[in-house]
């Protein structure tokens, strides 16, 4: 994908590769705001969403008879990369689902549910289709991306729908206890790779900290939480996958939330370690607006105000428009770009949207009483 | 691999993992030190180099019936990760072939013979050995790097040896000419990834520059055209592929040579595009001080003490020795850690040798006159 310049025009020329992973985002990403917000309510956000959708029926799956899906394909649908992973497959189910729900046309939820299965089918039972050679010296891990994915397509999958939510109970309750492992250290931390059996592993793999990333996971868990009516989970999602990386993953010098932390304060070996990314402050917005409408806890509600105050002075571009995605320590841009490889139409307005909902319910209420 | 922290000292436990790719690098630096400085004519480091080129020989290749590289294994030789590039497999036959050197061992210089005969034909002929998947729209690039890496294992291999001389002069030329094809928009900029057939390519791929990269194929060119009395491409090799990249890379603002840049002056999409690494400065050093030894032109020999002026500011750490690797814009450190995934000992020792070498052949020129 060739990524938009500071002005958001495209900068290449016509020959340019798609990457099948933040198309899967944005086709979402349109459905989603075409159908909860009328202002959105526009035919050619719809038809776009469709052609994007339609484009992703034919060209994701590069084999016919594999579900595998490519992560960069040509403007003509020619895979170009195929990554060994479960993602792109995860925002193809996301698109497609969301396609559904706006469209009701049916292929597009058969086309979800029979892709979701095959990732479930990944992840718990056999990951050979996924293309990775089995080493003897690679032990199985549990990355945290891999059950919060799964938990973020049960969310997806299930809302309104008693039939799906009971099929995929169970893949929930998994989901929430892979990520639990990740609470380590007798609680006081969240670590992004353990072992399979839960155990903490050696080395700097195994001290990974991402702040950002565990609070995504935070409001992921209470989503659940609500919505399964666990009092006891909410709690632990708001204690400690949102406050305890707040607190420790936000920089005391400068502002902003640090990429990536060692749990024991040694360096980082990631280059961006201390540059302040777009995507963690709209999780963080989420995870403590949500956690405050849920709990009316005022010290949410302050660091929801404190993480604004940040994002509004750093992150945006007032004179342009947009957020810039990158920003130095200090908090200057660092990246004049507005998109990229990785900041496609997905962070930015999933946060200022589930915010707007959030904000709007908080507001409903506040009128009632 | 577990990297030292700032005082050098490990900071994990025991169960770690091992860089088959570094580990190529050290015995390498180990046997060349030993070889060519009489300070470092040491028992224990001749042992220690023939060590780590045992548990190469033993563990480096996952498979008896391929010459495939790991490029991660476990301490005791389970392959973990295995890239699917030449990599590691070039570092391999630089290790092998420099043990040879040291040791007079056959052995040595047959795996290396083997592996380089390997790694040309995955380069040359059929790379499906390498384990990627052929896509329809990923279509044949000619990346600097791999040519570069073939003319670097050339000038090892043929080092005194008119037989290998021999046998390999045809892969010295092709690397070459494909090194040549990266001089584009008529003769104005080097750019690190060009068409099989040396056009330019469009999209970000295409006008992505590697100034550190572009000046490290300078100074591997002009080694080749001193041994081969090719004066014009001595020539180019200065002009082209050092003051070009020199001119262009150095910021003019705070110093050092930008990571990336784009040929156009867009702004990269990697992160990093702006910080300093020091491996780029020490393939700057080496070029321009080997540049001056050839051409005697006063111009690249400030440029040099230029380049050494910030490296021993910057990098360098006076109080507990070794050199950082990472700093940011302005010149500060950004990583305090003194060896990483990619930073091992390798470019520091290798820079210093090579100038010291040189250094000293001027001073015993001038000493003549």
């Amino acid at each position: 994908m060739e990524r938009p310049d500071r002005k958001g025009t495209g900068q290449g020329n016509d020959v340019l590769d798609t990457a099948l992973t933040g198309q899967g985002l944005w086709v979402w990403m349109y459905c989603r705001l075409y159908r909860k917000l009328p202002r959105f309510h526009q035919q050619e956000i719809l038809s776009a969403a469709i052609a994007g959708g339609e484009f992703l029926l034919a060209y994701a799956c590069p084999s016919a008879d594999s579900l595998k899906c490519a992560f960069v394909v040509t403007r003509n649908g020619q895979a170009v990369k195929i990554q060994r992973t479960i993602f792109s497959e995860c925002f193809y189910v996301m698109a497609m689902d969301e396609l559904w729900r706006t469209t009701h046309e049916e292929r597009y939820k058969k086309a979800a549910e029979k892709m979701m299965d095959q990732i479930v089918h990944w992840v718990r039972e056999d990951p050979s289709g996924l293309g990775k050679a089995e080493l003897p010296g690679a032990a199985p891990l549990n990355a945290m991306a891999v059950p919060m994915m799964l938990l973020n397509l049960v969310d997806q999958l299930c809302e309104g729908d008693e039939d799906m939510a009971k099929k995929y109970e169970e893949v929930g309750k998994w989901s929430v206890e892979k990520i639990m492992q990740h609470l380590q250290r007798d609680g006081k931390a969240i670590l992004e790779n353990v072992s399979d059996q839960g155990q903490e592993l050696p080395g700097c793999l195994g001290r990974h900290q991402n702040p950002g990333h565990a609070i995504e996971a935070g409001w992921f868990l209470l989503r659940h939480a609500i919505a399964h009516s666990d009092h006891s989970l909410a709690q632990t999602s708001v204690e400690k996958f949102m406050l305890l990386p707040f607190l420790s993953g936000w920089d005391q010098e400068y502002g902003g939330l640090f990429s990536f932390q060692d749990v024991d304060g040694h360096c980082p070996t990631q280059l961006e370690w201390n540059m302040k990314l777009w995507w963690p402050h709209t999780e963080a917005l989420i995870a403590f607006l949500l956690a405050y409408q849920k709990t009316r806890d005022q010290r949410l509600l302050e660091h929801f105000e404190k993480i604004c105050d940040y994002v509004f002075r750093r992150f945006s571009d007032p004179e342009q428009g947009e957020w810039f995605g990158y920003l130095n320590r200090e908090g200057n841009v660092a990246l004049t770009i507005k998109g990229g490889p990785f900041k496609g139409c997905f962070h930015v307005p999933r946060c200022l949207y589930m915010c707007e909902e959030i904000l709007s319910q908080l507001l409903a209420t506040s009128n009632k009483i």
